[in-house]
């Protein structure tokens, strides 16, 4: 089969590669029907993570079930099924309080599984999954062709995206900022709107990602940024601040930002890993400002937002402004790298 | 009337000053009843805040009302009142948000008020309460001298207790871990206990502490602290460590205790001014572990727990160990300093 791999910073290669099989009992192998670039990827991308050999990448897809191992349960040959960014066995104590990120058991696409073997990534033509019972959630019949980028969505970015709004505890009414105009915090935008906030404020330069924002429920744009954008918030809500902001992208200014525009006594939910933020322990005791979130539990989400996606409630594939063949994967990765790209769906 | 000014570290002295008078027709004055020391006022004393000039201490009293300006309305002369450690106007954004700790009109006991006159402090016969009807909180009848002791804890310690179990989301049933086993930690175990945690385990060295914390339903007790303290927690919880922690400390040690023993997706409650604290946010993030809470807003919680203790359900004035005429106040501070009290109860 052919899988991606990524050798060095700025070389990613379609390559030839065995077929997977079923190594455990728990096992399924699924035939990737659509897959896509992640902003993460663009850290081993860009050299900001460092890759000392070349190794498979791409940990968002959906497909359909080829083959299963004797002890997989819940799932048949045939299923199309949702992949969240980590597998999970979903039974152990942080799985069962709905923080599948943290599984006793589970772990990364690309990586290497418990006992050492190398695991697939999602950007290729087929991927085997471990603890497949725990890990995939399948839909009871095909899906539309229209909903795939959307169900595909939901294995990270709007998984991600929910976990902010919920991290952030998002209410009914609230006003919403959300830091970060990335695929995730474009989804945490749709997050907040589904949730039901009566204002949410996208601190968004881009235009191209503005439009997405306010069909996603935006009610207001912030174009600037720092000092000035935080200013530029508290403007608007009449020097209150948001009773929920959302940390979409993980550096040191952004969380600065989230921070600051969050009233007395909110949450900032931020799921963009952390590079270089330093959390303000003073000024948030004085203000009551607590932070929540990390590492998201897509799994947790699936069956809801599945739902959601299904029944034309959100439609987070709008985040796809790139769809390419998976033999354009290079492509793929320089137009969002480039910026030319939010983000990019690729078909085996 | 007699005052406590703090001249220096370790220089407490009980003086004769001037006697309040209603300077804003909002205001109210109060004749003190008991009053007491807090661990923060031990900052001075010890030297860790300096003490530029002499000044007014204490922010924790209840009293019953002497005189009332002309525009307050919730108040009457002979009222026995609560008051918490920080006025606030209870009407701004802030405060009816909850968080009255963040009041734009609100200050410090013992400060200067925002028109820069001289604020009483708590350790004395008389207080000029600004901003009275926000507040104080009063009750219907004069309470027994029982409850009196319990009503003073809700000035500060018991709402700050409190307060850091809410910020932890504690919810019925919950394993609690509450670090810390001053009054504020000894009142957070209370607070959780309130709240039907089902299992509570107190982090304290102290024997005398021990028996209070059991008192206020503690069902375990880790003696040790530092990595061997963090150990034995998450052993008594197989490893996973507990479902809502409260950091009733403020040091680096006990947030990192704090953050270490709670399980993924918790959230610790601080509310221990931080001193020489850093968030470790790429663990936090790696284990979806929140941290909320902050300066508490004790006038909040007022009105339930002040129910709660006429109502025979909490008893946070065994917190008091000490009980002293309010000549004796140096007396107060030093055997708190010395670890001989847990916290001093002062008589006018």
């Amino acid at each position: 089969m052919k899988a991606t791999l990524i050798h060095a910073p700025g070389d990613i290669r379609l390559e030839d590669v065995p077929d997977p099989t079923i190594i455990d009992q728990g096992d399924a192998v699924v035939r990737v029907v659509a897959a896509c670039v992640c902003g993460s990827d663009l850290w081993p991308y860009r050299g900001e993570n460092p890759v000392p050999e070349p190794r498979r990448i791409g940990h968002e897809f959906v497909g359909v079930v080829e083959e299963v191992g004797r002890d997989v349960r819940s799932l048949r040959v045939g299923d199309f099924v949702i992949a969240p960014f980590m597998y999970s066995d979903n039974t152990c104590p942080h799985c069962t309080a709905g923080i599948q990120s943290a599984c006793v058991a589970g772990g990364f696409w690309g990586d290497h599984d418990r006992e050492g073997r190398p695991l697939d990534g999602g950007q290729g033509e087929l991927v085997r999954v471990p603890l497949a019972d725990g890990t995939l959630v399948s839909l009871r019949d095909q899906p539309d062709e229209e909903h795939i980028p959307s169900l595909l969505a939901l294995s990270d970015v709007m998984g991600t995206g929910w976990h902010a709004a919920v991290a952030a505890q998002v209410r009914e009414g609230d006003t919403v900022v959300v830091v970060g105009d990335g695929a995730v915090g474009l989804c945490g935008v749709l997050a907040a709107s589904r949730m039901g906030a009566g204002r949410v404020i996208a601190m968004s330069r881009h235009e191209s990602r503005q439009r997405v924002a306010q069909s996603f429920g935006a009610t207001d744009v912030v174009a600037t940024r720092g000092a000035e954008g935080e200013h530029d918030v508290l403007d608007l809500t009449d020097g209150v601040g948001a009773d929920a902001v959302l940390e979409c992208v993980g550096t040191g200014q952004s969380m600065s930002t989230a921070i600051a525009v969050a009233r007395a006594g909110a949450t900032v939910g931020y799921v963009g890993a952390p590079h270089g933020v330093e959390l303000p322990v003073r000024a948030m005791f004085n203000r009551n400002v607590g932070v929540a979130g990390g590492l998201a539990p897509a799994r947790q989400y699936l069956p809801e937002l599945r739902d959601d996606v299904l029944a034309g409630a959100i439609s987070p594939g709008a985040v796809f402004d790139l769809d390419l063949p998976l033999a354009e994967v290079a492509e793929g990765y320089r137009a969002m790298d480039e910026r030319r790209a939010i983000k990019t769906l690729l078909r085996p």
